[in-house]
């Protein structure tokens, strides 16, 4: 992060407010910006330039434009040049694009793409609000026709003319992440047959592994072909038409449509040429006000490195979300008021054909790259509301939390309902620097169709909080095959019978009190229940009688997710 | 709020950790303190008691019950007795009233209901979770067959034998709150005919006056007569059969079915008789660990008063999530454990015939009751997702904050979705005590069918900052009629044609700059527009030109919704 030195500010602020505000970029961040900075001030000069033939498209809609969800192109437009002019009096300039950035004389080269003609715009205060470009890997055939990538309105419309005017029947879309499963949902919407093709071993790879296995269950059944652990090598046209996606395994995958999807990088060519810092992460980096190191230039969105409150790492997070309030942001520290961007903690929530996957905070993978020690986690299965009224659905939820205060980090969670509305209580509870304490007595909305008196997320909180003043000591799922633990499952025998981890021994809860004496007190035991209720209940009974237990957190039902997944053996 | 005095507690730790602990009461808050204490202590005895036949029964599902919602009477069931002796070797006694508490002797009377036999039960810790009785006011023909309140089990099995028995084919429910309108949705939902009887002017008396407009409406559209601002005087049989309830207006309302839905009363009996200190509002008065005025005995759930985090006022608030925690609280401090209860912000949402209400945190009348000042308000009314995404509902919301720090003071919310997420996402920026810049900057799910890049708790933050701030005057509706201002409809004409504030005059957002001149500058202008957005757009472009703007919060829908409220005339 930058932080200028006082006399840049001064120097800066010398020229007081600044009279004419040029924004590179009309999408998100720089229309926010733009339309925030004449809500505070009125005399200022705004021009917006995009590249694009429109300005505050609705990019996150474009899969849905694609298919057929939203069928009409118009309702992408959020606001026309004519709405910023009559109601902003902001000048917008579409088709046209910013080449270069003269610092010293504060102005930019302006390059109408209709005409080629080029002039110069000087500036008082510029903001950049570029974006992030789709990553296109310099491999053979990646620019084939049939291949695409989607950023803007006319990358969807063409996908869309493509399906059409080839009968596309077959698709593949190379990168499991949000946009590729966005995409994957909205080409069976169009009836396509989908396989995705995906580098990690896992789609979602904002999830941990074992997050991501009930997703990849669900796409499964859907019909989508999964192509996991393999590398895009090349695409090629095939001699009776169409295209194969050839993996790095050697593996085809025919297709009359191709997608990339492997990820955005930040367009950061101009600010690169005009000698701003760059940083690690490949993002302009900005301070807490969005200021680059020159500091009159501003930069905002997709570009920008930007704090994760979590970790405390400069990181890039391409999301409309902070995008918008980066904008807000922009326009405030420019109209020279007091104003703050506080990070990111990535947020974020996708649908994929029925099945909801959210997640606020850092992941266990990620607290582990960002070598974050003194964690602890919970996994539960908890219905999405009370289980007495008809149609619960099971949210799988892992909460990540410091030890030993119980700060929130993280959370994970995917089910049918209900999910995204426990992540962004979570989600406001991390904002507040919250703990699972926190959690365990949040009062939140209950009513049988909407929620239960233990909701999920109070479930979550009392499970953690029980990890952290030793009521339920949790065993690592990964020692299991290393534990010399007794190893013990107390579900009922019909549900013993119909699957259980190899060495476990079977003694169900409502036995335990009268047949524990059988147990050897001089061993550990760890304990599995099918969610984890059971074998809390029983770990309880054990512990207070001296026994040494401990609970395999989320039962059999994540040990079939972490086998799956591979992190179990 | 009780506060014992040191010696109190001491002479109370001295006995050590009760040895023998008597919960009167197995729904809810006993049942949650009996399994608690359980897997806290192995070693105590525990012994429960019911009056009913059932312990651990889901009364929050009765209404659902009796609309077949849910068939299966065992569903409600969430525990049993041999549940609770085989998982926590608990006792329960059920058909079992305790009726008196002798405190000198540590012990209570006990009647076996079945054989009326009575014992004593000597106890080292007593709690009571007695709930609270539905209100059934003296007079004429409450107690005639075919009128019910509903509180357990037997009751809604009572009311669906009447409804098989009899045929019947409407119903008059008195009292329009929860579990009236939960009682309405269900009789709709087997096809009887129903009238609501509230002696207020609205239903959900929870709710401000003109949030409970579009509920009324809803209501209405699905066939529900409502007969408001009229008490029950008395309830008669007709000759040709059937039930007929009389209003104090002397309206007539025919019935096969009434339902008295009027409110609950705490059960203090017991608590009283045992000279136990009763709070104002009619509940046992307990201390943050739940105990009451004599330090052997705690209380939880609907009977006892809690404090309310928002106004710091003594509260009797019947739900279920504060009654699971308070029981949890109590078996903390009876383990001697360090707890605490944090209050209830009175978080609640009912789903009705489609439609979900839901609310946190103080009222506006509430807080005029309570004597607040120093608050301010906004409505707003964005739609539940992304617009550009098809199926958007509007949610209608109002945000009451403090001024000027911000703090959140409460939130009402209606709409077909995402309504019940909104309001767990502000109580829990309520419970970490959050102001309006803290959800102005909430990092929530954003995906177009789940919500927006500025989610509705964004976009109400967000207004309440500009209102703060001084960016965003606001004007009282309630002046509406003895204000001199100038009124402004910046809606477009179609808009202006199909319905407007009387005396105001109309000039589009869309023409304002290049006609604003033509408004007088030394008069006080109150702008409004449909929603809120342009009204907002509207008064920063005048206030910067040198206007007295103010803005009407929440448009011309919140207008119609004051004015069907009559809070403007």
């Amino acid at each position: 992060m930058i932080h200028h030195t006082e006399s840049q500010l001064a120097d800066s602020r010398k020229s007081g407010t600044p009279r004419r505000v040029l924004i590179v970029g009309g999408v998100a961040g720089g229309a926010s910006c733009a339309a925030r900075l004449r809500r505070l001030d009125e005399t200022v000069e705004i021009l917006m330039f995009d590249r694009g033939p429109y300005v505050s498209f609705a990019n996150c809609g474009l899969p849905y434009y694609v298919g057929n969800v939203i069928s009409n192109e118009r309702k992408l437009l959020v606001a026309s040049r004519e709405m910023f002019r009559e109601r902003f009096n902001i000048e917008v300039q579409t088709e046209t694009e910013v080449t270069g950035i003269d610092r010293n004389a504060h102005a930019i080269t302006v390059r109408n793409m209709r005409t080629s003609e080029t002039r110069m715009e000087r500036y008082d205060a510029l903001v950049l609000s570029p974006g992030a470009a789709p990553i296109r890997p310099p491999l053979p055939g990646v620019d084939l026709p049939g291949v695409f990538a989607m950023r803007n309105i006319p990358d969807s419309r063409r996908i869309r003319s493509w399906i059409a005017d080839h009968s596309a029947k077959t698709a593949v879309v190379v990168g499991g992440g949000f946009i590729g499963l966005e995409m994957v949902e909205n080409l069976i919407h169009r009836e396509l047959s989908v396989t995705v093709l995906e580098k990690l071993p896992q789609v979602m790879p904002t999830l941990d592994p074992e997050m991501a296995v009930p997703l990849m269950e669900h796409l499964t059944a859907k019909g989508v072909g999964l192509h996991l652990g393999d590398g895009l090598a090349r695409i090629e046209e095939r001699d009776e038409g169409g295209l194969v996606v050839i993996a790095e395994s050697g593996t085809r995958l025919p297709a009359d449509l191709v997608i990339l999807a492997i990820g955005v990088r930040p367009e950061t060519t101009l600010a690169k040429d005009a000698g701003l810092v760059i940083g690690p992460r490949g993002g302009v980096v900005v301070d807490a006000q969005m200021r680059t190191s020159d500091p009159h230039i501003w930069a905002v969105g997709d570009a920008v490195e930007v704090q994760d409150v979590l970790t405390g790492q400069d990181t890039v997070l391409p999301l409309a979300g902070p995008a918008n309030r980066q904008g807000r942001v922009a326009a405030e520290s420019i109209a020279g008021r007091a104003t703050n961007f506080r990070g990111v903690q990535a947020t974020a929530v996708v649908g994929v054909l029925g099945l909801t996957v959210a997640s606020t905070g850092a992941s266990e993978k990620g607290l582990r790259r960002a070598g974050v020690t003194g964690f602890e986690k919970v996994y539960l299965h908890p219905g999405h509301h009370a289980g007495y009224y008809p149609g619960a659905r099971p949210i799988h939820l892992k909460l990540l939390f410091s030890t030993p205060n119980g700060r929130i980090l993280g959370a994970q969670a995917l089910g049918f309902e209900g999910v995204e509305k426990r992540i962004d209580v979570i989600a406001t509870a991390i904002q507040f620097n919250g703990t699972v304490h926190d959690l365990a007595e949040a009062e939140l909305c209950y009513a049988p169709q909407f929620g239960a008196a233990k909701d999920p997320v109070n479930l979550a909180g009392m499970l953690a909080e029980n990890v952290l003043n030793g009521d339920m000591p949790v065993a690592d799922w990964l020692e299991l095959d290393r534990t010399d633990a007794l190893l013990l499952d107390v579900r009922e025998p019909d549900e013993f019978v119909r699957g259980h981890i190899a060495q476990a021994i079977n003694l169900p809860l409502s036995q335990l009190r009268s047949r524990y004496v059988d147990l050897a007190k001089d061993r550990d035991i760890w304990i599995y229940c099918a969610v984890g209720q059971r074998a809390y209940f029983a770990a309880r009974f054990l512990t207070q009688h001296g026994y040494r237990s401990r609970n395999l957190s989320g039962g059999y039902t994540t040990y079939k997710a972490l086998k799956a997944a591979g992190v179990v053996p």
